[in-house]
């Protein structure tokens, strides 16, 4: 290998230190307008009137558009890509573009189209809404009560989906079981916060029907999908154009105000640009879905499961969106980590007047696995086995189902990632507290996660690459790079399999993806980027690869077969004599031969999903008297099938931790009673730090995937997933109590404390 | 044929009208700087020194370069695609980005980049240049004396490439004559003069040190090329982005101010633009070579010829740019038109102190067919045939050999054009003067011209046709659409060749052309875009189809062979019975088939150069006591292989007309003694309007190319070629005076008339 295992320098980092890289917001166009949104105060109420005429009248302001301006379309902005499988997606349309009833407070009423932004949010406050505001509900349990208001006709007492999914036995099960354990979990509404606010785009209606949107999306050609069919267009008359992203973690997965733009767009023949402020960014986008969750195990004393039931309660906030997807996954990963033949999984996915939730790094796996694994530490105790032990005899292995994939897991790095972790941690030396007040333990935690969404959806992909006269490779892919480095590990695939230098394969750094000219891609999530565009990229260099070695054979006059490339260079494969530069080869195939042209396509031919492992330890330390706990290592061992970059791998593992530390002691959006956010700007949600951080050992465990390029996995969520109950059981490690609800702040901890003295 | 053949309306017709189309000089770039050129008062000046520290010290500059500031690259702003003919390429470098010495009124000797475009104005007039003028020469028979100053030390006698050119025994053809005439002809230097003036880039240096440039340009891949031999890159890390654009005739082939712009941002790291001014434009851009043509012709008495030899001497202007070519076209076109065995063709290419020349709508077509079809003329007359008669007698047919290609000519509907024209024109009947002062005639010409630059050049054209989920393909095309239609045409041949309705083939009117992103073609030049390209688009188009039908085959357990694609519709190719629709075949293909995706890919595999004919006929009013020609009436014959769009290539024709007559009689862009342009803005570069356009009747002939797509051959520039011999002719018919130089204008006229008179 050449290229793949390296740690190159990422492909985008000229363009992010120097300033160059384009955003959405840096985009400015001849004649281009500034939309606002006026979003609802009540998070419960009828809109009986709206007055605009006041507003329209403001000098700059071209329109204002309502419920009864615009077609009243029903959307879900969750983006799937197809599927086979029926009843697979459930996506209730249940979102107006602005809406005739407001469900939360920021909920869209109306939005302005004005000359500049300041008069547009001049404008809004020219806007006289009558609303009739009427009984809101902030716990699913209060919503789905028999006498609640509806908060949408669709959903009866509130439900908007039910999950009823057994295997085996269930009752059998638990009568073989020589213990019966259950526990209750709750996991708190937290925001993805990436660094650039979610949901800027410029919409820019053309004349003849079409319309172009850039947009700062993490799932193009999805995202043109959903809006086409909203619009009522065909998909070839939406353009969805991705320039740089500030990160997205899930926040960015599907529409977010897109078609706001659009109808502004459509109704003043103009580009408009719609950039929701950090606010906006927190509140009114999507965040993580808070879950109740049930979880009963029947053991045998060795502590094999003879039977467990896992049911949740889904707090899905004020619209469907992906939340179905999400408690899925919530449900039947949870109970894919350790062999057991009878499982059922109960889901009810509640509407409340909470903001909406989405689908957010980890898609419902973080919720499910804290409970799993923290539940797994109390078996291992009440069973009297070190938590390690346990899970080395129990969990899944290679051939076991995968129920949440349906598949059997065709390789499996678990084994290995325990002991390797275990050994970093020095998981058998026992902590020492550093004072009386401050507790030292450790903790760990399992997860398997999915590369990609097959069977159940569809993983198209396709990459191109043109290798031009000087040798040098234009790699094509509608990959979307968010942050995490796609393209630098898809330049390194795509260099690995044409046999090119590195820096010979280039990607477009600056436009990036145009769903007009680059071909299909789902986009950035279920940690599939690299596992699915990779191998169209793999296969498109080497069909260029291939039609650059039958021209160097012809020129040559040599046996195809004894032909190679390294270096960008055609070789003798034996000898690895230096034969012909590359460049040469395509400049006679290019200029004296003419009528031929390098151009290799590539498509994922993916039909399968190769799970991810981890093992994560922590070692924390915790303040007795205060309440705080201190992470202070954390060994993170994953089973990345193959490190396409190390570096890079590394740095979406440790950037996952960062975000799971913070779902597990500090952070959460926090809803007052009467549905307003309390703490929507950086200045009060508080996230980890670079300083807050703990030394972070992470160990890249290599067990090939057979499916995925050149062994690689999933990587972008699974470093999220079990970091909450890996921290919950160090706690308990170091104070004996357990906490069931996130994030573990020191109030939790103080109070567990208390009841556990009382 | 359901598309090809049909007048449909443009694709970026809505882009035009709409104000929507977008032209490099919208362009707005976040940290955007502005370049203004300080350009020589004197036609031939060494500068002794430059003094810019005022110039850089006026707020708002950044930086000023001048000939030492930067590397000293030598360089030839003409695009000429590669070529395995040795010798065919005569490209001398010898332009700097800015120069050390003066050659010409208006040579860039210095450039200033400030925050806008008024600072860097006011900059250039605290730049201080120290000027010793020398002498200078405005004439090829000037600058080529024994003792004239070299303009550039390479050329001898300041002859930059000359031509001596033989087939057959042209003195044994001369003795085999009955009749030897010889006259002598000149021709004047005029502007493209597009709308949009030339010369418009953004250049954005990216740290890393590859570079984008946005370009007006009608070659972006050659233009890459060419820049990025200039910087010393390869190819792919220069990048040419070629949005609207507003007319080119010649004028964007190659490189304008690309590389001053790309200077002044590789020092600033901003991107700047550089837009030149009209008058920058019509003086510092490129214009039409100015020729002294010498014919000499041996014929029997029948009007065969047995010798002929054309020698002429090219006025270069101040730069070597296009000339070689132009001149080379000029002669062996020219040579072309007639059976003769015995021919000649001598060329001196000279550089003078005058603005310099390129490759201009006909490419030294129209200079060598005036000399030759004036000429033409005066041989009928002199045998008392008539002019109309001698051509059907003598023009080359099928079969013959075209001197300028080197190959047999595959088609001529030469005959039928002139039959047909000749109709039209009512040639038999004798025109009838209105008036005792205003004189009628009728006059005609013909020509050949050529369809690419095959076999001397490359061809190369790509393209790459993708069909989404909705039955829509997006086709991928470099073809540059400069305003003649190619994307409405290239569109059609999608649509021909897939089976679709036209509506369903999409192109990015927008953005355009991109280097990076769309495949390999050589641009918009030689009447080779719908010619070359369109072969490329058919055979991508027919690649897609052929999967699209691989597939249908399957789903419908149908032998392919007895399917077909109409209207976008899957039909049994014997019934016309309805089966699927395309749309359901690539939703099936793409996501209930995983690891499939309908893409073509096609190459123009053009071997052959199927020259276009054409005959034109002028009825013209001379007013004898004004000098004043009006053309009443003009029919233009086109033998055009197959007009895939009727209406733009009609366009094409009555537009080429535009600038023929205003070639013929009114165009010049004046050079005084001290080699300043008298005209240099459309309030006195006068051309014609629409008002002052006669009536123009287009004829299409179609004698199929054997090579073009569907038959088609070029069209852009023949139109042109034999406008002002057919109105000379029609001029000498009405008044029995022969103008031999171009303009004929009323003072020429009017000069002839008492020369015959004495």
């Amino acid at each position: 290998m050449n290229t793949v295992g390296k740690s190159l320098p990422r492909g985008d980092a000229y363009q992010k230190v120097s300033g160059e890289a384009l955003y959405v917001d840096d985009i400015k166009m001849h004649g281009m307008l500034a939309g606002k949104v006026l979003r609802s105060p009540y998070p419960h109420a009828i809109i009986r009137d709206i007055k605009v005429e006041r507003a329209k009248k403001l000098n700059g302001v071209i329109d204002v558009i309502t419920y009864n301006d615009i077609p009243q379309i029903r959307y879900n902005p969750a983006a799937y890509p197809p599927t086979n499988v029926p009843g697979r997606m459930v996506l209730p349309k249940d979102m107006f573009i602005v809406t005739d009833k407001a469900r939360y407070v920021g909920d869209p009423v109306a939005a302005v189209v004005a000359i500049d932004e300041e008069i547009a949010e001049e404008a809004l406050s020219l806007i006289e809404v009558d609303y009739e505001p009427i009984e809101a509900y902030f716990y699913p349990f209060d919503s789905m009560k028999d006498d609640s208001l509806s908060i949408h006709e669709c959903a009866e007492k509130n439900i908007l989906h039910k999950y009823d999914v057994g295997f085996g036995d269930i009752d059998k099960g638990f009568k073989e079981a020589d213990l019966i354990i259950e526990e209750e979990f709750s996991t708190s509404r937290i925001s993805p916060a990436p660094i650039e606010p979610i949901a800027t785009s410029i919409a820019m209606a053309h004349p003849g029907g079409d319309i172009t949107i850039y947009s700062a999306t993490q799932t193009p050609h999805i995202t043109r999908r959903i809006i086409a069919e909203a619009l009522g267009l065909g998909i070839s008359k939406v353009r969805i154009i991705k320039p740089s992203v500030g990160g997205a973690f899930g926040g960015r997965h599907g529409v977010t105000n897109e078609l706001i733009a659009a109808f502004l767009s459509i109704k003043t023949n103009q580009p408009v640009k719609l950039s929701y402020s950090r606010e906006e960014s927190l509140v009114c986008t999507t965040t993580r879905h808070p879950a109740y969750l049930k979880i009963k195990s029947g053991v045998k004393k060795d502590g094999s499961l003879t039977a467990r039931t896992l049911d949740v309660v889904v707090d899905a906030g004020a619209y469907a969106c992906h939340a179905a997807g999400v408690t899925r996954m919530m449900g039947l990963l949870g109970l894919s980590l350790y062999k057991c033949e009878n499982l059922h999984f109960g889901g009810k996915i509640v509407y409340t007047n909470n903001p909406p939730a989405g689908g957010i790094r980890g898609y419902g796996n973080p919720q499910g696995t804290f409970a799993v694994e923290s539940h797994t530490d109390t078996i291992a105790r009440e069973l009297n086995m070190d938590p390690l032990e346990y899970r080395l005899m129990h969990h899944v292995e290679k051939g076991d189902v995968n129920y949440q994939s349906g598949l059997e897991i065709d390789s499996c790095g678990i084994e290995e990632c325990i002991k390797q972790g275990a050994k970093k941690i020095r998981w058998s030396e026992k902590t020492k507290s550093s004072s009386e007040n401050k507790k030292h333990g450790k903790g760990m935690a399992i997860m398997i996660h999915i590369s990609g969404t097959r069977p159940g959806l569809s993983e198209l992909s396709t990459a191109r690459i043109t290798v031009n006269e000087d040798g040098c490779a234009y790699l094509s892919s509608a990959a979307a790079e968010i942050g995490q480095g796609i393209t630098t590990s898809i330049r390194q695939i795509a260099a690995e399999a044409l046999g090119f230098k590195y820096e010979d394969v280039k990607t477009d750094n600056y436009r990036q993806v145009d769903t007009m000219v680059d071909g299909y891609d789902m986009g950035a999530y279920a940690s599939r980027q690299t596992f699915s565009n990779g191998v169209a990229v793999k296969n498109a260099a080497l069909d260029a690869r291939n039609k650059i070695l039958n021209h160097a054979s012809k020129m040559l006059s040599y046996d195809k077969d004894n032909l190679t490339i390294e270096d960008s260079i055609i070789k003798d494969a034996n000898s690895k004599e230096e034969l012909l530069k590359v460049a040469d080869v395509v400049y006679d195939v290019n200029f004296k031969e003419d009528g031929q042209y390098i151009i290799g396509i590539g498509v994922s031919d993916i039909d399968g999903n190769s799970p991810p492992f981890a093992a994560q330890f922590a070692e924390v330390e915790v303040d007795i008297e205060t309440g705080i706990v201190e992470v202070l290592n954390f060994v993170a061992a994953h089973d990345v099938g193959r490190a396409i970059n190390p570096y890079i791998v590394e740095g979406q593992i440790e950037g996952a931790i960062q975000q799971g530390i913070g779902y597990a002691l500090i952070e959460k959006l926090m809803v007052d009673n009467n549905g307003k956010v309390l703490n929507p700007e950086f200045a009060n949600y508080k996230m980890l730090t670079s300083k807050d951080m703990p030394k972070i050992e992470t160990l890249l465990i290599e067990e090939p995937s057979p499916i995925g390029p050149y062994g690689a996995k999933g990587v972008g969520e699974p470093g999220l997933v079990p970091v909450a109950p890996a921290i919950a059981n160090a706690i308990n490690d170091a104070i004996g109590v357990r906490i069931k609800e996130l994030p573990m702040t020191p109030n939790r901890i103080l109070k567990a404390l208390q009841n556990k003295k009382d």
